[in-house]
C-alpha cells in the first residue's frame, strides 16, 4: 500500500491566557505499516471543548499533563480504514481520544465501536456523547431537580447548558438560562422552551436574575464562574444544589482569579456544591444515553452543532468557545 | 413575692467589624408576675459562639434578623425558679435560647428539660449540645471519613474543631489540626491525640500542611476560610469532602472578602463542599448525643470549657472567639 501522511497539531508552548496558533506546531509524519493488534482510524470529527484549555496547563488539571511536543488530545469519532485487530473491521464507526490529527493508530484500548443508528456521527460528540452525559448526570445526580423548583443554567446556549435546561423542563422546573447574546437568548427561550433567558451583557445579571427567579434559585448548573456565580450566590435558597461543571470565565486568566466574595452564603444557606467530570460517570453511560435517546425521539430535546472544517483550523476554532461565537456544540470536521 | 429585676443586653447598633460594647445597651426591667402556662428560668450559663456575629447582620443570616432594641439571642442552660406550666417544675434543669439576660420568661416553647446525669451543666452547651452535634454530623454525614484517610480541621483547638479531630481519630483517620498558637497545638496533639498540629501563625500554612499531609487531604472540616482554605484547596485529593461549618476569618470583615482564588480546584478535583447548620440535624440529635456520650465514657473524647463570669462581660467575652484567646468552649456564667 501507499504510505499515509498524517497531519498533527503538537503543543509548542504552554498558552498564557488565550490559545494562540503559535502555541502549537502543525506537522506531518508518514505512518508505518500496522502491526498485529493495531487498528488505523481515519478521524472524521473532533470535539472542541472548554475543558481543553485546562488540559494545557502545567500539572494538567484532571488529565495527565501534556508534555511540550505532545499531541493535543481531543475526543473524536472516526472510521476504521484498516485493522489487524480482530475486534475492529474496516468501516466500523468508532469513538475515542484521537487528538488533533488525521489518523489514529491504536491497539484498540480506549476505542469504542459506535452503533449504526442513522444518526450523524457528530451526535456521538454531543447529545449522545460526553456532552449529553455531562448534562444528564450533573443535573440529575447532583442537582436533584424537583417539580416546581427553579433551575438556573449559565452558558445556557452552549452544548451542555442547552441540554441541561431542556432536561430541567422535562423534570418540571422553572428554567432560567444565562447566555451572551440576544440570538442565543431567543433560541433557548423560543426553540428550547426555557422559561426565561438573560443576556448577561445587557444590564445587571443580579437584577435580571432576581426578576426571573421570584422564588429564588434551587439549582444552579455552573459553567461559567466569576460575576455570574456571585449573582447566583446572592439569590440561592436554603439547601440549593450547585453542580460545578465549568468555570469558563477563568480558563484564560493570566492571574489568579478571585473566588466569590459571598462564599459565606454557601454556609448559611446550606448549599451543596459539587465539582464533577463526566469521566466519573462513564460506568453509567448506558443509563444516560438510553434516556437521552428516548427524550430525543419524543422531541423533548433538541440540539445544534457548529461545524468548523479543516484540521488546520483547530487552534483558531477552539477560541470560538471563549469568545462565545459558537452556536451549539463546536465540532471540527477533519476528514475531507 | 418580691419583684425580680432582670438585666439584659439589647442591640443598639449593628456592629461594623468587631463587636463593640457600645453596640449594645445594658438595661434592667422589673419582671411581672407569671401568667398561667408560663415558666421562669434563671439563666445559669450562656453559650458564646462565632455564629453569634453573623446573627447581628442586617438580614440575619439563617436566623431571623435581630431588630435594633432587640434582645441579643444566645443558647443557654438554666434552672426553673417558678412554674405555672405543668410541663416544668421548680428546680428543673432546662436548655433553650434565653438570650443575653438573667431570667427567661417562657411559655415552654423551645425549652427542653435536661437529664440529671451528674454532668456539669455547661456540658449541654458543649460536647452534649449544639457543639458536639455540629462536630458529629458535619464530620460523619458530610465528611464521610474512611479508615486511613487524611482529615484536616481548622480552628482545631476550638469547641467544634477539637471534637471533630477526636471523632476523626475514632474513625481511623490521620488527623491534622490547624490552630493559632503553640499552646493550642500542644493540647490537640498531646492531650487529644491529633497526629499533627500546625500553628498557622508560624510559617507557610501551605508548606506545613503539605508536609503534614503526604497523601493529600481527603476531608477538610472548615471553620475558618481565607488563606487556610486556599492552602487546603491546593492540596485536596480527588473526591475530597469539605463540610463547611464556619468562616470565622470573615465574620468581622468590613468589606467583601474574596473567595478562594483556586476555586477551580473544587471542579477539577471533584470536591463535595456542603454548608450546614446544626439546627438541620436536630431531628437526629438523640443519635448524636448517645454516640458522643458513649465515646466520652470510654475516654475517647475530651473537652474543655472556658468560663467567663458575669452577664455584664458578654460583649467583651464574645470577642475572645475572634481573637482566638479562648481555651475550649466559651461559656458565660450568668447566675451568681
Amino acid at each position: 500500500m501507499s504510505t499515509i501522511t498524517n497531519h498533527q497539531w503538537r503543543l509548542a508552548a504552554r498558552p498564557v491566557g488565550r490559545i494562540k496558533e503559535t502555541d502549537y506546531t502543525f506537522g506531518e509524519e508518514a505512518l508505518p505499516e500496522l502491526r498485529d493488534g493495531q487498528v488505523r482510524v481515519r478521524v472524521d470529527y473532533l470535539s472542541l471543548d472548554p475543558a481543553n484549555r485546562g488540559w494545557l496547563n502545567e500539572g494538567g488539571s484532571y488529565m495527565a499533563e501534556i508534555p511540550l511536543g505532545g499531541l493535543m488530545p481531543a475526543m473524536g469519532v472516526g472510521t476504521v480504514e484498516e485493522s489487524r485487530n480482530p475486534a475492529f473491521k474496516q468501516g466500523d464507526l468508532v469513538q475515542g481520544l484521537p487528538g488533533w490529527q488525521e489518523y489514529l493508530t491504536s491497539d484498540g484500548n480506549g476505542l469504542q465501536k459506535l452503533p449504526q443508528l442513522g444518526l450523524d456521527p457528530t451526535a456521538f460528540l454531543g447529545l449522545f456523547g460526553h456532552i449529553g452525559l455531562t448534562a444528564y448526570f450533573g443535573l440529575l445526580d447532583i442537582g436533584k431537580p424537583k417539580q416546581g423548583e427553579t433551575l438556573v443554567v449559565s452558558a445556557a446556549a452552549g452544548a451542555v447548558g442547552s441540554i441541561v435546561g431542556q432536561i430541567g423542563k422535562i423534570m418540571g422546573c422553572r428554567v432560567v438560562g444565562i447566555a451572551g447574546n440576544d440570538e442565543k437568548c431567543a433560541w433557548i427561550k423560543n426553540e428550547l422552551g426555557f422559561d426565561e433567558a438573560i443576556n448577561y451583557k445587557n444590564g445587571s445579571v443580579y437584577e435580571n436574575l432576581k426578576k426571573a427567579c421570584p422564588k429564588g434559585i434551587d439549582i444552579y448548573f455552573e459553567n461559567v464562574g466569576g460575576e455570574i456565580l456571585e449573582a447566583v450566590l446572592a439569590l440561592v435558597n436554603n439547601f440549593a444544589r450547585i453542580p460545578l461543571c465549568g468555570l469558563i470565565s477563568q480558563y484564560n486568566a493570566t492571574k489568579a482569579p478571585t473566588g466569590p466574595s459571598n462564599f459565606v452564603n454557601l454556609l448559611v444557606r446550606r448549599v451543596h456544591l459539587q465539582g464533577f467530570i463526566v469521566i466519573d460517570y462513564l460506568p453509567r453511560a448506558t443509563e444516560g444515553i438510553t434516556k437521552l435517546m428516548e427524550w430525543y425521539q419524543q422531541g423533548k430535546i433538541k440540539y445544534r452543532v457548529d461545524v468548523v472544517e479543516g484540521l488546520e483550523q483547530a487552534p483558531r476554532a477552539v477560541n470560538k468557545l471563549f469568545d462565545g461565537t459558537n452556536q451549539g456544540k463546536l465540532i471540527l470536521k477533519v476528514s475531507k
